[in-house]
């Protein structure tokens, strides 16, 4: 409470050495004996010295700060994603520095400078607005997750073997029409995945099938009202047929079935859904909901080992740095649930 | 790409200014003529000087970062509350160093350590391990959200006047019994005042009620088991009874709803339900879910004003502390949708 830092100079006269000894002392310890290193760390006992580690970062450039940007915490994955990277300060001693892009660019950039200015000794990255060849060119460890990574390091999902597992087992429920219901992907992005998956496999099981691209609107109404008419246009165009379909996430998969069943009262037999993360909302349907399940925690743990190492490679004498990007997939686990047989 | 850093050396020898000189431009500029002040700004810009804002922080002190600490980020309203702090980064400027700490009061404490250490500003506390007055020895300005605040500056929901809403409304319903559904919570935190409303306003109307405190477990699984021992309770000994639920957060009343709703295949005319906080989940609900609406976006903000009003206190020459914490509240807003008349 309010009590004196004890500083360089109060070191100094205890011990008798000299101001730049003792700054020595913190930033290249191995230059001092063994015998006044002992001198010093017994003074800074006897003098109850609190570790400033700001002074120590400038000293040693280690400020074991991790920058993350993520778009939003309103789709829960998000939220996990994140909770699962906080998770791994037990680990590796990280601490992070949080910023909520909310797809705006400018302010994302501005946000990462001041990250380096802060000496930030790596960057995770989930939103998508600034180009990984300009993430990479801020010459400091990145790793980004689920999103475009032609020049940075990343962990994903193996989203073409979710989309593989998701339309066979439609395919396997005797499905007559496949649908595919997504947001527009570029084909750099790892998501892009999911519509190759679906279109490989409605072509192996030689089903028809159709891609729904469509963009949702930002709030609930909105994805509401946009769910609601694609479901009122398969209505019309394919009555009594066995519809099945893949949606790219349990938040829309959850709009889609609560739809249907303000409609019919149950599940008709004629619908089969299959949602993608496995989100809470997945679980706590009205019918729970077959989904796949992305493997959040592994994904993180492996997004934070990756950018030690990293890290750990720019504090040698002479780092190497990486050939090319790597990337990691972690493979989805289907979750069967009610929505389908 | 690997460019050397300026250094104070590079600076002094380029002005022909001592080292000292150039240190003092940084940590004290007043202490320089304004002839001297140009000189050095101007060799900055030609040697094209990269602010390291780790040195100035250490010259005065003001890091710009602020702790936040969260007890986890599955429950939504936790989610919610982060995206919004977040969200005054654009108009305050502080960055914030995010801890999840699971209930885990051990590691909580070693991070607040470690946050200390690194000269965090300030500190915003959602998670509920440490006590308030511990919280206050820290002597770092802190500000609570909805936990025990008896030593730090707050800002909660009146969560008093929330809970008058939501059962004003079941009674209104013309709800013969009323129910409150809430795990067990300690007199000293802001929701305790949802029991206290409740408690007056059956007295008030003069209806027969009853507390269901009780502990729900840990995973969905679990408290869907837990709710639903609950309503087989409510069946079998309020049979033929128009029932209103108050249930204190909106995950557990949307799980109570789909349980009724699996039963019955519709809401039927005897339940009335009321949750609380407007999570997506009360709007994307099969039955939309009526909900005392907490302004997140609002306690957000004036709390970190709150801060960066004690933040700003202390950078004075002679700071004056406050007598008292000040505590805010903000009203809550009752949203009706189709679980209630």
């Amino acid at each position: 409470m309010g009590k004196k830092n004890v500083t360089f100079d109060d070191i100094a006269k205890y011990t008798n050495f000299s101001k730049t000894t003792i700054s020595r002392y913190f930033n290249n310890p191995d230059s001092l004996t063994l015998e006044n290193q002992k001198i010093i760390s017994d003074a800074l006992e006897a003098l109850n010295y609190k570790e400033n580690k700001v002074a120590r970062i400038l000293a040693n450039g280690k400020t074991e700060f991790v920058g993350i940007l993520i778009p939003d915490l309103y789709m829960h994955y998000y939220a996990q994603m994140l909770s699962e990277i906080l998770a791994t300060y037990e680990k590796f001693g990280y601490k992070f520095l949080v910023f909520e892009g909310n797809l705006d660019k400018t302010i994302e950039q501005q946000y990462i400078q001041e990250l380096l200015a802060y000496k930030i000794e790596g960057l995770i990255v989930l939103s998508h607005t600034i180009a990984s060849k300009d993430l990479a060119a801020y010459n400091v460890p990145v790793v980004t997750i689920e999103r475009e990574d032609q020049y940075t390091c990343s962990v994903n999902t193996d989203n073409y073997m979710g989309a593989v597992q998701a339309t066979s087992l439609l395919c396997k429920n005797n499905c007559d029409i496949l649908f595919h219901l997504n947001q527009q992907v570029s084909e750099t992005t790892p998501g892009y995945q999911r519509i190759q998956g679906f279109l490989d496999i409605c072509q192996e099981y030689n089903r028809p099938y159709k891609l729904l691209l469509t963009s949702f609107g930002r709030t609930y109404e909105e994805n509401e009202k946009r769910i609601g008419e694609i479901l009122q246009e398969m209505e019309e165009n394919y009555k009594g047929k066995k519809k099945g379909i893949f949606v790219s996430n349990d938040t829309h998969a959850n709009i889609f079935l609560n739809l249907i069943i303000r409609k019919y009262g149950c599940l008709p037999e004629e619908y089969r859904i299959v949602g993608f993360d496995d989100s809470p909302i997945a679980s706590s349907a009205i019918i729970p909901i077959s989904t796949v399940g992305q493997q959040i925690e592994k994904i993180a743990y492996q997004a934070m080992e990756l950018l030690v190492m990293q890290m750990n490679e720019r504090k040698k004498r002479k780092p190497v740095p990486l050939r090319e990007p790597i990337h990691q997939v972690i493979t989805p686990v289907l979750k069967r649930r009610s929505t389908t047989d």
